[in-house]
């Protein structure tokens, strides 16, 4: 087999072998395939596509490329959610307490914030003390003792999969929908949950910028995962607006354990325990209404704020700052900003508040940058309310006055006031199952 | 500027400017853009085209990227013709005799074969003695006095287009009409001449395997020839079976040599005058008609060959093996190919007639790869002609018998014998101006 008969087979617009994908997928994790070929053929897939077929082969093979958690130790059925990321997305924190009070597993793999998108690693490492290291067998006893554990991603998953995206990412090819379902999905694969709910994120905070291509490449992946013997669904949800009011690692923390307390922001909360619904139905626990009732139940008996606190402690962090989320440290310096005249938000630039935020030091230009846990962003308007000149829309957070310019200017940059008030859009989009 | 932006435009169907394409070729000749980039660009390329204006952007970044022939000690219009490849086609060793003995200018160099193809270089270098490398005063000193020289490409003309000739052959992007035009013509271009007459090869024999596209190539690599000054012509002719009866360095060289002497193969001799004829055109000796009238007096009267001979002398060759061919060295075995059945040549597969040859030894797998200038095939029969079974079609020649076998092979699978005579395809297909 010639990795140029590959390419020029995709390029040609015909369907690989599944042994041509396994051949393509084992060449670029040992290395023996050179970069200009991967990338070559990476551009003819952008252009030929990939069949339901092709794309679940080529998943498999991204992930049985590295290790895989060995989920045989852990007791009863396990359930993730999985984010495609977005912009004050601190949906994690929030179901998978709700989840696993309600006595379903959660072994959660995290990763950490890059870009505008934040990471549930770091925002849990906000929280003073919390490790989100862990080995195999405490990560396991853990999730087995009280069904809850965080942590971030320290085994070699998916390997083709870190490869490949570096290249797709100078080569103008990460935008191909069969390439985007197998980095997701080969990732996921490898952690080996049994049920799945994925939160396709969409509009000017996401990577998918219509409602359209969110839903195409939702129900690829829920294809994916259930040819791999996976229960699945996928929520379409709205990032043209940041969920909730905070952006910020410690901000999103206290607003997450706010939420848990029944005072959190309504949106937030919504699609919160809509996610939570969604993977207590999959794991057995009733219909999705009675799941939700049951996850709305869990806040306003505490128990999901206790499975909170019970995580954070047995993962050494200071379980008191979730009791009273106040006691977070705060920025050095505050700064607001105005609105330069009255009118509605007609829309706001969602990646731009995460960028926003990036420049107060909350978030990372490269993997190698230090967070700045405090800093962040509090949104007083978000789009669709009203606002006077002059009235404060938001609240920036810093330990450095100096940052405030260009955060500001890039803020207000991406908000849109105008005199019309704007169309509102749903909350969720869609659900594909 | 970035080379993802570039891609990035290329592969959403934009045009690039001037100054990308320079950016772009400049990055490629200093090794500043990498492998996985370059490959990534020409296969976008590949799908989404380019504009006559970014093709000649292209070519003449192509043309820039290296040294070029200081062209200015030469007297007199220089006249050049270029194919495009083919088996058998030894026409430059008759038309640059042609054209100098008319008093035209041809300084001109050369490529090696490769693969099923042959070069001219190595054809001359079966003539005992024959230096295909002088200096640039040597060069320019012989093209002045006789008027024609025809060396091997010492200079480092567009190295761009060897960096991005390497990567297209491994990532399946050669057959891209942009690219093989910037890479024929940015060479072309480099040495400087006043009139090019380019023989676009179509068919089983050539990379051009219908007369659509090289119709559509010429147009192309005429306009942008014009668009640089130069006259141009282009010829599509014929590659479906190979020109004359020869294939095989010596044997090729004989071959000219007996054209020249009058007594050459009808098609190869037609194809030959046609191109001297167009050459003669543009640098101003009359109509093509009178021209080629002129080409074929040069061959009565015997002028055309004693400007072979003096070429010959001049660069050290043994002038007797023109004068008297059959001199040449013999292989030491020979071997008859012999018809399986009866009936008409119906089809010939050509490119695989250039790799029985190469079989034999006439020909290079790689660049390293020694010749037997000796080697090759006479063919006795051409498609068209009827064959009796066991009669002979074809004679392999070579120093090692072991070689017959494998060369037989792969002749006989190429060359389908039919009860129906097939239709006579012409032997020039158009002339694009």
């Amino acid at each position: 087999m010639r990795m140029y008969d590959i390419i020029k087979k995709k390029r040609d617009g015909e369907e690989l072998s599944k042994e041509e994908i396994n051949f393509f997928i084992r060449g670029v994790t040992d290395g023996s395939i050179p970069d200009y070929q991967i990338s070559a053929l990476c551009m003819a897939i952008y252009f030929k596509g990939m069949t339901v077929r092709e794309t679940c082969d080529l998943t498999y093979a991204v992930r049985d490329s590295g290790e895989k958690l060995d989920s045989s130790q852990i007791q009863g059925i396990r359930v993730d959610k999985h984010s495609t990321g977005g912009v004050g997305d601190k949906t994690s924190l929030v179901v998978a307490p709700i989840v696993a009070s309600l006595g379903v597993k959660v072994a959660k793999m995290s990763g950490r914030g890059l870009g505008h998108t934040g990471g549930t690693v770091d925002k849990l490492e906000a929280i003073k003390g919390f490790q989100t290291t862990l080995s195999d067998e405490e990560f396991v006893s853990q999730v087995n003792s009280i069904g809850l554990a965080i942590v971030g991603q320290s085994k070699q998953f998916a390997p083709a999969d870190k490869k490949l995206y570096a290249l797709r990412d100078v080569t103008a090819t990460v935008d191909s929908m069969p390439l985007i379902a197998a980095s997701i999905m080969g990732k996921k694969l490898a952690a080996d949950d049994d049920c799945i709910v994925l939160d396709v994120k969409t509009g000017s905070g996401s990577f998918m910028k219509t409602v359209e291509r969110s839903k195409e490449l939702a129900r690829l992946m829920v294809d994916i995962g259930k040819n791999a013997g996976k229960k699945m669904t996928a929520l379409i949800t709205n990032m043209d607006r940041p969920l909730g009011y905070a952006i910020g690692n410690s901000l999103e923390v206290i607003e997450a354990v706010e939420t848990l307390m029944g005072r959190g922001p309504e949106d937030f909360t919504e699609v919160s325990l809509t996610l939570a619904g969604h993977m207590l139905s999959l794991a057995g626990m009733g219909t999705v209404e009675e799941c939700i009732q049951k996850a709305k139940d869990s806040i306003s008996d505490g128990s999901a704020l206790r499975k909170l606190i019970e995580t954070v402690r047995a993962q050494g962090g200071d379980e008191t700052l979730i009791e009273h989320p106040e006691t977070f440290e705060k920025a050095k310096y505050s700064h607001s900003v105005l609105a330069q005249r009255s009118g509605y938000i007609a829309s706001a630039d969602t990646e731009s508040y995460g960028i926003a935020s990036l420049l107060l030091g909350a978030g990372r230009n490269t993997a190698e940058d230090e967070i700045d846990y405090k800093a962040g962003i509090l949104l007083k308007k978000k789009t669709g309310d009203y606002v006077q000149k002059g009235e404060e829309i938001a609240v920036l957070l810093a330990d450095d006055e100096s940052l405030f310019q260009a955060a500001e200017e890039t803020l207000l940059a991406a908000t849109e006031i105008s005199i019309e008030r704007p169309v509102e859009e749903p909350l969720i989009y869609g659900i594909v199952k």
